[in-house]
């Protein structure tokens, strides 16, 4: 185990430029805040009534919650200081050669995806594909991923991507409680499961009151009738290749569904779950040209049988048609499963892993189904191999029957330590299961060379190349195992081989997809800030972006350094006593948080503290996730400011001060307000036995000004996606660390493989499967937080609230801003209310948001929290021209309803009713609409010089949902667009 | 000085897959080469009417001049491990504190340009902006450089760049000598300008007959009237700012023009060279944020007044107009000064920087002016602070009017040698300029810490800070020497500095240009192959980036083995004995070679072989380059089949026998075609006395089936930028080693600061301004190569062979291809004729080329070599599926034509004359054209999927031409368009 990292002392150190003439002049701040001509922060301020941003933060923050004492995560570095510390601290991580295993594999990124995906700002930057018409490159390499996953697991629904194996795992268990109606109470778990993916199972059923039973899958008894659902491993952790022909009959034949977690890669040359009868099939896409990030993120795959595709958790791409009949891809069943179902959901997970999800896509057309195949049997060969030269020095292996894993198992610890002390002298990694059991995996990355070097370390004479003309190549030709089955044989798999024809396909779908490289994406709740070059250059360093999550804690002091001081700012930023780093989501985060909070009450012997007053303006997130934590929700109202109810809240914290385990609440609110009455609600709550766990959502109008452990919450999460700048990735990755009060802190999560650093006794198991969730992404925050350091931070947040109200400033008048706060102010976003343009007019708040993209703006959050309505926030990082330009767009656009309003423009067939203009329908012979061409594709006077084309119309959702297709559709289907 | 560098051996080797089971899957030549599908390969062989690769390159290459042994570069790396191979190589090189100045100084590019520009294929992929149309995004770039450029040196024209200072102060040279009409022979330089320019501008002299005089500039005597020119250096080379009023009077009052060598960093300080009356200012961008690469590439600047305009070499972007009036940009005077003018050139130079030039417009955008002014503030404080700390510590400054460089002189050799050992053993690099003058220059990479720590090297007491107080902070305020203009004052740089605005700002323009991310380039005798991701990824590494020129050797073992091992490749492939690395273009190759040629000659006592032959078909480089070397040019003839005149060139050989220098043949030849005589002509040049110099432009259809050695040249030179996949960054870098046969490796260049490793004391001067021209661009051809390994790269041959002919197979009969070679087949590229068809309907080779861009494609080559024609080269890098997409392109738009012929369709209105189309024409209300809206924007099948929109229609050149405007015109002219 390691010792103490302590936080490194900076090696540099920069004072404010007017103190140091010597200050480096690559300063961050001001490319990230605020605007680019002179002048504009004054006529911003002067817009919104306040003499200086100060002032601003004052009287829009209530008094009562302001922290008066500065942030203590230090001066900014500049942008070049802050990479060379990172890169001082990274560079002290070893990378050993690697044979570890357990879900997790070498892979050589492609450089052209590594450069032109991974590393470009055009895929990384863009948000979940909600506004499909502006989305249709990323939901196309996403329906490749379900296709690939659909075809290598032989089962016909699969979804755009999970967070990673340990928690697909714990969503099919719920899938399979819930497919039981709630009423078969156990779940059976092999053995020979990865230990972390049985740990977060474990972790997952406590909330849903589910028994995990771990044990061998040969000779459980499912008779009882009592078992929802059994999960095995294909291959097994051990890396044995299990015949379970048995056992899935067994558990078929008594009710109990099937699941099964297996390996991409290894099922090219496996039969498929699918064809020997699993229910399910998941696992972790990773070695599909995603790099292991020391545990992410990467994208975990899920896919099913079509009769359970309805209560699939996550995201599934599916096939639909525009207004014109054109096929266009959206997310399918939105309005049904896809979004967070409150307390009716059996599931939290409202993201995923976008950008790695369409790495591994591409990765599949890079390489084809013959190219995946051929990866494959070198991989085998290399076991094979490996194997061959075992069993020729008269070791012992443990399984016959294996892709990519060999098993020996020894006599004696000491003769299995000798060979462990032997790896760690060869600096290389392997997995030591127990004692006397060793484990070896192999991948693409390695070479003979790697190979003949570890049978060095196991005693084995001869080189990998002398045991070649030994072994068969495939382990499983002429058994039931060998894949038979084709899979992959869509053209879109066997089109893209060349760099060049893979670069302009990935290029033709980045063209169809708005992101921050176009324009503001002011998405009220989701701050879609800038994510800058320097935050993303550390990810795709080797020494980050290549260890396996799994390494020995002492090969890698820079990630500990990093961790250790990312929690301590985290830590102050949050007010809090502890972070942990693991959460994978905002979702993961929220649920980690309760889980904290129950196990709290129960360290207490409060076992009965289940009910949590959840506000009815709370993300539906927040009911799914106490739902999951097994607690009961009381809902609380609003008053008509949209302000939380106290007199509600204080008479049921009264009623249930028995039971009162937690109020769950966002601050600022859902509405975009600073309430004024947080502090008394906290008390409330507290004087009654219960918790407060703060939604960080709104995390980024606090920084610096308050805090939620300044407020009184005992628990936040934090959306480093959203307030840390982790980029949105198309629809993830995502990151949600918790920050914890004292008392909460002994119960943040460790991990059974890999212990996460000053976890205590108490620790609750994994929520994660990685030790410190997707550790690759954690340094984009670090990097923004130094980069900005304590001024800046705070800074942020009086930008995000100036953008915000200067924005409502230029808007008031022309619509209607639901909710402000103090002084008529609100917080750093806010609302605009459709339903009284509809009742004139009849355009819909739908109809507002796809005529932005005609303006060339991707709408901002529609009908959340409020229907009929449109949520706003600029974030700081947008420049005063870039708001103008958006409100002018607002406003041109209330002056078509205008026209609507006074009967000018016919209320069906009009431009807003048939925005979006894709150019073919403008470009159309025909054209019989009520107004120029020219005012549905260049509305704006910015359009000529740039425009952004949507390239479809509007959306049919209903056609899409009727009949889902979510497979890539035969080439036919493209080609019909084109006759 | 340096030892040997020896050649590394590899420490991997890669057999071929067959051969070994364990050889990596990530091969380069598949993804390089060739098709995606299976069976296209034999398909287009069939087509063909050969059964292989191997048939078709012996039934199209003269069997005379086949070459039977493989190429000896060894087998082919993957990917993965080509670039551990080169990574391992170059991270030998140690990266000192740097303060050696000449020109080149650290700078922080600005992550979102490194990433976003530099790295990003969209840009570095783009061709010269010929297709203006498809290009405004790069020229409103360049036009922002150019409008920098004037705004900073006070001289109203500045051209798009140049190659290097040293080149720059060498073309104002011959600019200087032609305005005087070639009567005033000689050319002054002061002693204080750079070393290196020094002994380009008098390597360059030679040819011209100019004589260069280095000295005093104050002490010149002008009267005499027989000097064109004076070069002077503004800060001079040893630091110091001279006062010029005196030697820029004496010069005007003589007739003789003044030419500043020039910083644009410090000219934010200086009062510009326009407003101390200097004629013509030059200098190196490349502080402004571009690496300095060891050497390059980085953009040389170029401005001059009004009177100079039309003399100017290179390119100069304009403001014009498109066929609607609106406002567009174009590269001027296309038809006069910019294209090369054969033998009446004073330049051959035919390219520019343009990435480099666009970077450093991309960092005066984000900084602004008055971030300029704060750079440049701080770096010269640091200057004052160490002058001022030598001061204290008695030590002997030998300026006190300086920008960023300080001298110091010392009164013994000892002394001096104890400052160097200091630095020596601290890790700095200082500038030696002789046995007791040390200087020392700051740049904006440069910390307070790293002042004190040189300070310490010098024996100067006190750390930086300890000097503020005693220091002016400008050491110009009050003097005739402190700038009072302004400068960069248009809004286009004062709106981007924040990175968000930075970013859209660069996306904008990225996406109004066509570049291989979209579709193929078919410019024939250019070379648009892949340039792969893995190739570029070293370019951007600090070992290679970052550099100085002159850092001594011994710090930079990686470079010297890749330069080592690269000329050894390069001459392998060739079939030369040994090649300079260091001309920084193919103009600059040829102009090398034949310098090489001359100086042969004069070494034999053949001072009169003078004569130059080259045919009428060669490319206007070539005379302009013979031109440049004093050499006579003597045409030669083709004949109908577009073969050289052989029986001419007998003629004329045995006619000049005792003056012949050399023969220029482009082999293949520009025709496209392998002439079956090219042995039979090199030995009767041979016979003559003659040597021959082969042009490389075509050298990709030689690769490992035959070499310029092979068939009996004496010199070639490489286009890296064709054959060796060094991307053409949308009008550069390129570069142009030559390979010579061992007569004339003795007169190769060497470098007067930085000696070439293995230079024979007979070498030329040296020819580029870096000792290895543009170094940090040469591991992308290194890459190449490792990854093609032997066989690749004739295999690479080829496919180049096979996909011009099967193209050609396609479109005979709808098209008539001019010229062929044995068998009826063409070489790399062919030559397709519009005359005829221009006969018939009016529709000439532009407007076909105009029309491709409606389908999609950028142009091929448009007349040349003859005039009326295009000619198309597909290289090897394109699979059938592209080709079969511009072979229907050209199908289709010849049924277009066939339409004007038929008289279905007008003359003169029609989808053809008025290509492109722009969305904005096809969205107008108005629509009056005989075809419909759709014919114009999407004319191909694939055009609904997939489409690349030209932002402007056709330009009008003859508008631009006769109204020049070539910096940044007032906003109301961009947003004209926009009203």
């Amino acid at each position: 185990s390691i010792g103490t990292f302590k936080v490194a002392a900076r090696f540099v150190a920069t004072l404010k430029e007017s103190d140091d003439p010597f200050a480096k002049l690559d300063s961050f701040t001001n490319r990230h805040n605020g605007s680019s001509a002179e002048g504009e922060l004054e006529q911003m301020l002067r817009a919104v009534g306040v003499e200086s941003l100060e002032e601003l933060g004052n009287t829009t923050v209530p008094a009562a919650i302001q922290k008066k004492e500065d942030l203590r995560v230090g001066a900014a570095m500049t942008e070049t200081e802050a990479i060379d510390y990172l890169k001082n601290m990274m560079s002290k991580n070893e990378l050993n050669q690697n044979h570890i295993g357990m879900g997790y594999a070498g892979t050589n990124t492609p450089y052209v995806i590594l450069r032109n995906l991974l590393e470009n700002p055009a895929w990384y930057t863009q948000y979940t594909p909600y506004q499909a018409e502006v989305a249709q490159g990323r939901l196309e390499s996403l329906l490749n991923f379900q296709t690939m996953v659909s075809d290598l697991t032989g089962l016909p629904v699969s979804s755009a991507s999970l967070l990673d194996e340990g928690t697909a795992a714990a969503e099919a268990m719920a899938m399979c409680f819930a497919i039981s109606r709630n009423k078969r109470a156990k779940f059976f778990v092999s053995e020979k499961c990865h230990p972390q993916t049985i740990a977060v199972v474990e972790t997952r059923a406590k909330g849903f009151g589910i028994e995990v039973i771990v044990g061998d899958h040969a000779t459980y008894d499912f008779s009882n009738g009592d078992t929802s659902g059994v999960l095995l491993q294909y291959p097994a952790t051990d890396g044995s290749v299990e015949d379970f022909k048995d056992v899935i009959k067994n558990s078929h034949d008594n009710g109990t569904k099937v699941v099964l977690a297996t390996d991409l890669l290894a099922l090219t040359m496996l039969t498929s779950p699918g064809e020997i009868g699993a229910d399910f099939a998941l696992g972790n896409s990773q070695r599909l040209g995603v790099p292991m990030g020391y545990g992410g993120p990467h994208a975990a795959f899920f896919s099913t049988k079509e009769e359970y595709k309805r209560l699939m958790p996550g995201r599934i791409i599916g096939l639909s048609k525009d207004a014109q009949g054109k096929p266009a891809l959206r997310m399918a069943m939105q309005t049904r499963e896809q979004h967070i179902r409150r307390d009716k959901a059996t599931s939290n997970i409202c993201t995923a892993q976008a950008l790695l999800a369409n790495m591994a896509a591409m990765y599949g057309l890079y390489h084809g189904p013959e190219g995946l195949k051929k990866i494959a049997g070198r991989t085998h060969l290399m076991a094979q191999v490996f194997a061959e030269g075992a069993e020729k020095s008269a070791l012992n292996v443990g399984s016959h029957k294996f892709f990519d894993t060999v098993k020996i198992e020894y006599p004696s610890t000491a003769e299995a330590q000798k060979v462990v002390d032997a790896c760690a002298a060869a600096k290389i990694n392997i997995r030591q299961m127990s004692d006397t059991v060793l484990t070896v995996s192999f991948d693409e990355t390695h070479t003979a060379k790697d190979v003949t070097k570890l049978m060095g370390c196991f005693g084995i004479d001869g080189s990998a190349e002398s045991f070649v003309g030994s072994v068969s190549g495939n382990g499983f030709a002429g058994t039931d195992f060998e894949r038979k089955s084709d899979f992959m044989t869509h053209p879109i798999f066997n089109s893209f081989h060349t760099e060049h024809e893979l670069l302009r396909y990935m290029m033709r779908l980045q063209s169809k997809d708005i992101s921050l490289v176009h324009s503001m994406i002011p998405l009220g709740s989701c701050t879609m800030k800038l994510n800058s070059t320097s935050e993303m250059i550390p990810v795709t360093w080797p020494e980050v972006c290549m260890p396996h999550p799994f390494t020995p804690k002492e090969q890698l002091p820079g990630y500990y350094e990093m961790f250790a001081e990312l929690e301590k700012d985290l830590a102050d930023i949050t007010g809090f006593y502890k972070v942990s780093l693991q959460p994978n989501s905002g979702a993961q985060g929220e649920y980690t948080g309760l889980m904290a909070i129950r196990a709290y009450h129960d360290s207490r012997g409060d076992v009965d503290r289940k009910v949590c007053l959840i506000p009815t303006s709370a993300h539906g997130t927040n009911p799914a996730s106490a739902k999951m934590c097994g607690l009961d929700i009381v809902p609380i109202g609003c008053d008509e400011l949209g302000n939380i109810d106290v007199a509600e809240l204080k008479e049921k914290a009264e009623k249930y001060k028995d039971t009162l385990a937690a109020l769950m609440i966002t601050y600022p609110s859902t509405h975009g307000v600073f309430e004024e009455t947080i502090k008394d609600i906290c008390d409330t709550v507290h004087a009654n036995g219960g918790q407060v766990y703060m939604d960080g959502a709104n995390m980024n109008a606090q920084v610096g000004l308050t805090s939620p452990g300044h407020i009184g919450a005992d628990v936040c999460h934090l959306n480093l996606h959203k307030t840390f700048c982790i980029p949105h990735g198309g629809g993830g990755p995502g990151m949600g660390p918790i920050g914890v009060a004292e008392q909460l802190a002994p119960f943040l999560p460790s991990h059974p493989v890999s212990p996460v650093v000053g976890a205590s006794d108490k620790a609750m198991g994994p929520v994660s499967a990685g030790p410190y969730g997707s550790s690759a992404i954690l340094p984009i925050s670090f990097m923004y937080i130094k980069m900005m350091g304590s001024d800046g931070l705070k800074e942020a947040t009086q930008y995000a609230i100036l953008n915000a109200n200067y924005m409502k400033k230029r808007l008031e008048g022309a619509y209607d801003i639901l909710y402000t706060g103090n002084n008529g102010r609100v917080a750093h976003e806010f609302i605009i209310d459709i339903r009284p343009i509809k009742a004139a007019s009849g355009i819909t708040e739908s109809d507002v948001a796809k005529r932005l993209q005609d303006y060339g703006f991707h709408a901002p959050t529609m009908s959340w929290p409020v229907s009929g309505t449109l949520m706003v926030e600029p974030t700081e990082s947008e420049s005063k021209a870039e708001l103008d330009r958006f409100v002018d767009a607002l406003l041109m656009i209330r002056e078509e309803i205008r026209q609507i309003e006074t009967g000018a423009m016919d209320r069906d067939n009009n431009m807003l009713k048939h925005a979006p203009h894709s150019p073919d329908v403008l470009v159309a012979e025909e054209w019989d609409r009520p107004y120029p061409r020219e005012v549905g594709g260049y509305p704006a006077p910015w359009s000529k010089s740039f425009k952004f084309w949507p390239t479809v119309g509007r959306l049919d959702d209903v056609a899409g949902d009727r009949q889902l297709i979510c497979t890539c559709p035969p080439m036919e289907t493209y080609t019909e667009e084109t006759a």
